[in-house]
């Protein structure tokens, strides 16, 4: 609980919904980004624009929608906590350069990008925002390449870093992958359309197809004579961030060729494997805890129960009580169960701690129900580094697993027991080669050094 | 004059924080009626309100509620389909009459009443909305008694139907529960202040404690000399409502004295001994299916899986495709999980069918995620008739239960089987005398005959 | 300058644009009242009613508009600095009592209702809001009278006061002026429809023709047999409001059977007789005092100028400069036009001088500006006496003319000299039987005695 | 790339309140655009900047000001009826490049920009919006010399046309006019800090003090150690826009050295002397036809009135009755004063005709209104060229006075005489050197040809 990634993009091409559509794939991709959302649209002649601050359902009225115009169209949501959260920074960002019109969705994070954006100052590019995708869309522009894909292939061989990109111009639908593969990207199809998506959820509510991932360094080039790709210098390594799998991806999407939930419910089952513990009844910390707790509970057979009811209610605005009401903050997001908590040994099962002040209230909020003991479990390593490739973590100094160790941090929950999943046991869980994927979260083993 | 639908009631006496903790508690109650919402305050000489269309969280801004002054409040949420949704008809409904200020929130709704109406418009009485609480008001205000609570007395001896009230004076706050006990309402406390609420669940969030219910026939009277009780005439029989059990109340709320969750998990349960099938996966439609589905799928020992991932960002003006998606309305409230459901024959729960149309796009999305099996088990029996008392149920026109036998409806839904729960589980399950609730909406039988 | 009337009212009887020709005669009519508007129409058998707070252009909606069905329609604009601005006051008030539907939208006040109030209350009738007119429909509502318009007369005989009404049942639209003609009311028709209004500037907008004041004492009935008349007891005396005169009404309205602005020029024209000045140029106050400025220039033979220029973009959230800004407030609304002023004797119009605050910042920009002697003449007498009869005059302890004399209220302004119209003056100018005026906040001298 | 139509611009140097300043700057400045507004502000290290579409006071809540930290800031309120009328095109555009932070808000427009934009382009700029003020940007961005102040001299030895710019630095308050002296911009001051605006009347509001002019071709810098000039290469010619007299500017602003006001009524005085005509009385077009009307009546002796009545509450989303009435867009700003028009020889008197059509409606309804005869007086030439230098134009197509001699606009106006003022008439009036001003508007004689 508590992270959040920067970003989701989504595109189609060719079809007569293409607003319509990119409207409904933000709105799946929305737990990717919350702040902003935005689409540009394309009659092949006219770029056609809508940007703003908030949900997707609060940026874009109907009207809104029938002005993005044509048949191709990208979109993106967008999240962050650095405070620098206006207007300015929503995407995608719409250019006219000297090849055309151009639109970036970007989600990901470039690295050590100081001195590039130097020498493009130098030279004499303007910066207006303050997100790392104007960099690249000025690597485009100043490019002496003939053709766009050209360009798109000499910008990106000047940076470093996680993208996945949905990328417009008023002819083509071009998806890009960094050849560390850090974030997904995947082609569906709809109604016979090509369609681009960070994740296969999207492709869901529009009733598409999943065809295949954008490979790790792959361009995808769609226009009016079809598809084609063409490819990145490979990296040295692949990185897949790990936590899509974790926490940020949706469970009922398919991730890295793997079904979500189904790997969450085996981190479950490996944390019961690891650390077992006596106890009465097994509940996760909704929604994002659900997989792994079932997976827990049917490994450890202890019952599994929503001792933890959600609330469908929370405001933005929400009005403070003057006076304390104990652990006030997740009450609003949490209520406790507690015919299920009272007299009970209980499990409880969350994906990760960042800050520990959360998890700290939700152990007092189900002892103070009734529980007799509450036993953490936490179905990811300790979350020791920031990550630099688009999951938007706190600062070392924030982070509890990086400041604590495991008993530390259980006394501070005022929990009985604590235990996090081991390293190994996330990566067998996970079910893949340790060295396809990105822990740096977890270890500090940067895949790509940052300055 | 509409049905009185679907509503939550709150109120706080004495306490420096009333307008903030009845802002919380409708919070909570919002289950019961997102349709308007409004507070009463009164700081002991004059009244404050604010009312408005819309959630909670939109119609209160922070200073709506500072503007509340005041120790003591009541609050309301409201939910009508009777397409006279208008701020006329928002609670609670506050005047001035003889004996001074009074204001007034009512769950439930009055029958047989369209006499009385005449009557009072005949000695003069205005009416201003379309809600059946106005002719309590006026039977309050035109009464003879020298007192509020004998006037509420003599007001409710000449109405019959299902009412929870609770009613604010400069002096007092008063709940009231009808003698039948359709509607549920209880009574707490909140730092050492009484409240009522129409669920328990409304206690938690404001760390309150739970004392008891208001009982059948209960006028409960709390003024600075403490709380005293009088009762009206006894009904014929109780009636409490079976589906506030069944669906309507929260999961997490401790109702007419037993835990909603443990009653559903037990329908689950009851369902799974009364109509069994082979299969490989229990799913709940969520979040109403999922304490029935963890007791069928625990009794019936078919692992229970999230085969539907329920979307947390539905907005209110959602924007259609103009092309048809299949199952689009419940695509955007639900993704099917491709992973759990591909080739599985799976058991889906829910807990009523009302028109049938969404049950109908959910089986054939689950069949069209792979599905090779889709049972529906609903945890009650044939929705057949309408609800008099305070549940917004359709026209028996409407009703799919009160035209079709289950095999049609089975045909119609497109599931392999079906079965509902018959009245004897159902009975069984609450565990309760049956003739103490009321099951009209399943039988036919009205406590109260309609007009 | 200062004053605000409570009202305006604006009724049509069957015309197929109903609703909007009310919206549009309610925005002719937002000089009267600018905090909330209301429009109730009826189709013959329901009501449709809006309300809300702000203008009009800001209160209705089109899709508002469009659910105001019907060929009938009254409706109401409000202002009222009492700080009692909540949406409970807005008028028209709609009810169903004994005989139907019936709505009423009030310009005026009851005076002396204290005592009625208590019988109704006694006799069981409740109170909603805080207006006056709240009494009317409950007098109307418990009258024993066959009809409607012998319920009126019956309520209308209990109670004294100020009154121009816009009453609108399911069959008819009614129109009634108190036995004073306290306040305006005009008969119109619009392409053969009958319409009323508070003013006849109501009718220019919709291009309807004005056909006769309704009199004082008279109730119009008009329904689809017709127009018909019948009249209240006569009043002792008759009690125009002179103030309509001197600022409140519109100048393009005939008032009285008056024009305002050839009255308003008059008043200027009386002015310059008492109280001529030599000076260079004559400037007014805009926009009110506009045409007794050129009354007096050209009585006096001294160019009039616009030495003050009004912005049209006075918003209403407006941001204060947290340093003093001299006369601040009247600079967002007026600016000095220099060139004009400098090293210029000049002569400042005004309507009225109410507190006395406004008129100082006003004598002190433009002594700012460069003027070498400011003369302030005010084309009415002093306002000694709040009105009881509709016009929202503060107390007399607020009131400037009720607390200094003319010369110590000429050094509170900084002016050179002022001078008042003189009470005869004033009289000559309206050029009527001072008999038939209240000219009480000038006199005192109040027609109705208030209690 | 649209025109830049009409615009405003405000800046203020070292001052506390520098964006509560600026905003009331903006407010004064309103009627130069009101579509968009936006403020950059800098403490001196970081900008802070926001931007909206609509009206200074709905753009900027108190909120929005607080944010804007520091002692000096830009703002520009725009106005385009281009129809691409989006947040992007707003104003100031904000940037970072070589030499730091930038911020630049302009009035004016440039032309023949083709060629150097597609330099730009080839260079790799990049364009986000639809406004010429992005290639000045670019320019300065690219530019090669060493200060901030050099870069703008040499960006604009590239461009041609009208341009008032403020800009602002982290260190710098920049005011530049272009050689020709299109558009107007003073110097002025506020408790000691400068002060730049478009007109003089923004320095009333914020009580500050007029300075002089900037000089066409001046570039005026203000930092820590005081103010310099520097000079552009002058001008083959000056060009100051003739039309800012006759319409644009505000009538209490000093324009070109020279009162608006006055010189309005100069033009009214010339017209009088050139096409005097026997009439009862002399109303303007309201209200910019006031100064003319007065200058009109008093050179031809026949009595000024206020035969048009103005409404101060034209809301923005007006609704439209189906069936037509007469002349309704302008009834709804123009109400005619019956009394003074009937049986009356009536001049009117306005600054220019357009299109045609408003003044048509005009004529109508004042003769509706009951007057014998209507002679209409315009304060200015035939309009008959599009303006390609600031001022928002129709194109020839739709400029009456270029498809029509004045015989046939005075049949389509239906009025029974028509008048323009002379060109000889109109420099007279304005007093100046007929080549140092700009008249393209209404001579074709454009003083930088338009590719």
């Amino acid at each position: 609980m508590g992270f959040h990634d920067e970003c989701g993009v989504f595109g189609v091409y060719d079809h007569p919904e293409a607003a319509n559509f990119t409207y409904l794939g933000l709105h799946s991709l929305q737990h990717r980004g919350q702040e902003s959302a935005g689409i540009v649209a394309t009659d092949g002649t006219s770029f056609f624009q809508h940007k703003g601050m908030g949900r997707v359902g609060d940026v874009f009225r109907p009207e809104d929608i029938k002005d993005l115009k044509g048949r191709s169209a990208i979109g993106h949501v967008r999240y962050s906590t650095s405070g620098k959260s206006t207007l300015k920074n929503a995407q995608p960002i719409a250019i006219e350069y000297s090849l055309g019109k151009l639109a970036v969705g970007h989600n990901g994070n470039l690295v050590n990008i100081d001195k590039k954006r130097r020498e493009l100052v130098e030279h004499g590019s303007i910066f207006t925002s303050e997100i790392d995708t104007e960099i690249l869309v000025h690597l485009i522009a100043t490019s002496r390449k003939p053709t766009v894909v050209d360009r798109i292939r000499d910008a990106l061989s000047q940076v470093n870093g996680a993208y996945s990109l949905a990328i417009l111009t008023d002819k083509q639908l071009i998806a890009v992958r960094d050849p560390y593969g850090f974030r997904p990207l995947v082609l569906g199809s709809v109604q016979g359309s090509p369609v681009i998506a960070s994740e296969t959820c999207a492709l869901e509510l529009i009733d598409g197809e999943y065809v295949r991932e954008i490979e790790p360094g792959e361009i995808l080039v769609v226009d009016s004579k079809g598809m084609h790709s063409e490819h990145l210098e490979p990296a040295p390594r692949l990185a897949k961030c790990i936590f899509e799998h974790v926490y940020f991806a949706r469970p009922d999407s398919h991730l890295f060729g793997r079904g979500v939930y189904e790997t969450r419910k085996e981190l479950g089952r490996q944390l019961a494997r690891e650390s077992h513990v006596p106890a009465d009844v097994v509940i996760p910390v909704p929604d994002s805890g659900v997989p792994a707790a079932l997976g827990y509970a049917g490994e450890a057979k202890i019952p599994y129960e929503m001792g933890l009811v959600r609330s469908h209610y929370v405001g933005r605005t929400f009005i403070e009580p003057r006076q304390s009401i104990r652990h006030f903050g997740v009450r609003l997001k949490l209520s406790p169960n507690r015919d299920l908590l009272q007299g009970r040994r209980v499990v409880v099962i969350d994906d990760s701690i960042v800050r520990g002040t959360t998890s700290r209230k939700i152990v007092n909020m189900i002892r103070a129900a009734g529980a007799k003991e509450v036993h953490m479990r936490i179905s990811s390593p300790p979350t020791t580094h920031p990550c630099f490739y688009g999951i938007d973590t706190p600062t070392r100094e924030e982070l509890i697993g990086a400041n604590m160790g495991t008993p530390e941090i259980n006394r501070y929950l005022g929990s009985d027991t604590l235990a996090y999943l081991s390293m190994e046991g996330l990566h067998r869980a996970v079910g893949s080669d340790r060295k396809s994927f990105c822990d740096a979260c977890f270890s500090g083993a940067y895949p790509i050094p940052v300055e």
